[in-house]
Parts: C-alpha cells; structure tokens; sequence
C-alpha cells in the first residue's frame, strides 16, 4: 500500500493480539499505525461508493458480476476520481466469505493458470494496487536511450582495432582492405554509447602501446578511463 | 511463479541449509523442488539471450538502460516469443550487486510512490510477472454482464410494488398517476436482472399477500424464490 500511495488500512475484525502487537510495534509503518478497525464489513465500507470483492474462485453461485483484475482495475480508477472505494480482500486463509461478499458491487479476479493454486495474501494485494497505480501509456512510452558515440569516435575505434589486430598479424595483407571495412561494420553494428566510445577508445590505445612497446622493455603504462 | 506459469527458478549461491530445508520439504511446491542451483550468475544465465535486472534505486551511477516495468515487460514478451529470458532478482536485503548487474542488458524497475521505502521481495516478483501475464487487452474488454429482467417483468416489478405503496397508504389518490410513473422509472433505473427480478417479484407477492390478510387472521405463508 506504501509502495503505490494507498493510505487507508481497514481492519475488520482483526485477530487481536497479533494486530495490537504489530501495531504498537517499534518501526511499525505508519499506514499500519493509522489503520482503522471496525467490527464488521458494513461499517469499514460505509463512507465508499462502490465496494469491490476479491475472489480467486469467482463464486459464481453468487451471481456477482465477475471482472478480470486489468479490467476491473479501469472501473475502480474511473470511480476514485469521484469518491472513495473499498476493495475488499478476505483472510489467507478462508478469502471472503459470502456474507462480506454480500457487501460487494461486484468481484474482481487475478486470472492464474491454476484456479486451484491459491495466492499469497500480500502479493495479491501488491498486484491489485499495482494494477491501479500502473500507468498504461508508459508501456508504449520509448525509453531514454544514451547518447550515442560520434560516427567520429566510432571510426576513431575502428581505426584503433584494425592498427591493434594488424600489429597482432590477424590481418593478412592481401585482404587487408577487405577486413578493414568488416571492422568498420561490426563496430558500428555495436551501437556503440558515448561513454562506452571513450572507455573503449583508452582499452585500445592501451593495447596499441603494449603491442608496440620493445619488447621486455618500458614501464607499465595504464590510462584507463583517460580521455584520447 | 507458478501462479502464472513462469516454470524455470535457478537459484545463485543460496543459503544452503533454508535452500535445501524448503526444496526436501513435505509439500514443497514442484518449481521450488525442481529449481535449479547455480555458483555463478554468469552460469545461471548462459542459455538466455536476454538478462533483464530488477532494481528500486535505477543504480544510475552504472549507465545501465533502465526501464520502467510497464514497458520493459513489453519488450521482455517480444523477446521471450524467441529465447528465454532471464529475469534477475537480487537477495531481499541487498539486492543485486554490481557484480550481478554487470551481467545484465538492461535494468528494469518498479515505479513506487517512495524510492526510499524498498519493496518486499515477493511482491516484487509476483508484479513483474504479473505484468508479463497480464492482458492489456482484457483491460478493455467488455465483461459478460448479466442477463437483464425483461420489460415485462420490470413492468410487473412496478406494478406490484405500487400496489403495495397503495395499500400501505404510500400514494396520496390525488397524485397516484403520476407516483406510478415514478415508480416505474424507479424500477427500471434499477437495471435488475433476470434472477433476481423472479426474486423480487416473490417478495412483492409475498408483502401484498401480507396487506391483503384479515389483521390478526390468516396462517403464515411463505413462498420465497417462488416463480410467480
């Protein structure tokens, strides 16, 4: 509830040592401190316009208008707009039993694979909020992408790798231009990032000293990270 | 996980006594019997093509694309209609190291109203797969509404009750055209369904039998859900 901005806990009925101890608890959250309790259905959802039950069954033998939770969730954001709305979850146990049902507008069902594999309290709560708090445009919403090198730090990469993979003797000279143009293509298939343009442009100059330094001779050299 | 149908736990490095305790356990679910155990993350996720992290914090100081769950759900769908897709969770406590997230494309997190306030690790998981479940076209669906009462029965439904309010002294003479007419809007703004306008007709019969009884005489009668 904390997690998606639902401020208001109440509490039917409660098993009472367990709540006040929770409660009362050192570090308890704040939304379990303000919790409200209330010694029946009727009372908790009086001030709400519509009351929406939780069922991982259905119950259709009450003939309650049964929702998806994707669709339901629509109704329930249409309706907070206006005024406040309950919705409803029963215990881990035994869920909502007929007569807090009774009590209910309609239901709403988390669709699972296995109707006879019950779900976790808490997570079925999770989802539902989650469900409400959920904003369906960012689905469509493209992400920041990073910057991208420059095609100039790209070919500056390029260059960099086929000098390091000639002085290597991966290159053969006789299609040495051909395997320079497939250096070119695979770096740029890389998508290389800006960031990552200038960490990879050090890696290789790095490389391109060792490769070049006598060999034996010179003092390590590192520059990692250093701006060419 | 097993709620919708997500088959495959590889587990990294857990704590082996909790691990093997909860996996040899009478009852133990199939997934967690079946999940498998790996020393490394980089072994846990050699045969996926995509390695998506979960994070509350963004971890932006690792330049890792980070998307938010409605959309990077999208594009974990896309993908695992191809290869399977590893999804990375880090320890309840910790999290994922950087370590971890260096095995991962991208990140995806959890838009909370609170940054600060983390989110337990269950409900994490049960939202992410909630929304790789979820079916963003059922969100628009119509649901199957119940069969309404038709006009004849609504008609009977007002006609009834007006003459119930007739008997009760409800409806001033004067007026009673136009009380009837409210009535009947009333009625239909109702929108009472197939069942249970048989049930409110039983109870309207139910009442006038009562009205209609010589005070004092007459036996109890009762013909509840009686089709009329």
């Amino acid at each position: 509830m904390a997690n998606f901005g639902f401020a208001r806990l109440a509490v039917v009925n409660p098993y009472d040592v367990a709540f006040r101890e929770a409660r009362s608890a050192v570090g308890a959250a704040p939304l379990l401190q303000k919790a409200e309790e209330f010694a029946s259905v009727a009372e908790a959802v009086a001030d709400c316009r519509l009351v929406v039950g939780t069922t991982s069954l259905g119950h259709r033998e009450l003939h309650h208008p049964l929702r998806r939770l994707e669709f339901g969730a629509r109704l329930i954001k249409r309706s907070l707009a206006q005024a406040p709305v309950a919705l409803l979850f029963g215990s881990e146990k035994f869920g909502l039993s007929n007569q807090d049902l009774s009590h209910c507008h309609w239901l709403m069902r988390i669709p699972t694979v296995d109707q006879d594999l019950s779900m976790n309290l808490g997570q079925a709560v999770a989802l539902c909020l989650w469900e409400l708090a959920r904003d369906s445009k960012a689905a469509m919403a493209r992400p920041e992408k990073p910057r991208a090198a420059t095609a100039g730090e790209t070919e500056q990469i390029a260059t960099r790798l086929a000098d390091a993979l000639a002085r290597s003797g991966y290159i053969n000279p006789g299609t040495a231009a051909s395997t320079e143009e497939k250096i070119r293509r695979l770096v740029l298939r890389l998508n290389i990032g800006a960031r990552d343009a200038t960490v990879l442009l050090g890696m290789l100059r790095q490389i391109l000293w060792k490769l070049n330094a006598p060999r034996g001779g010179g003092k390590h050299q590192t520059c990692e990270g250093e701006t060419p």
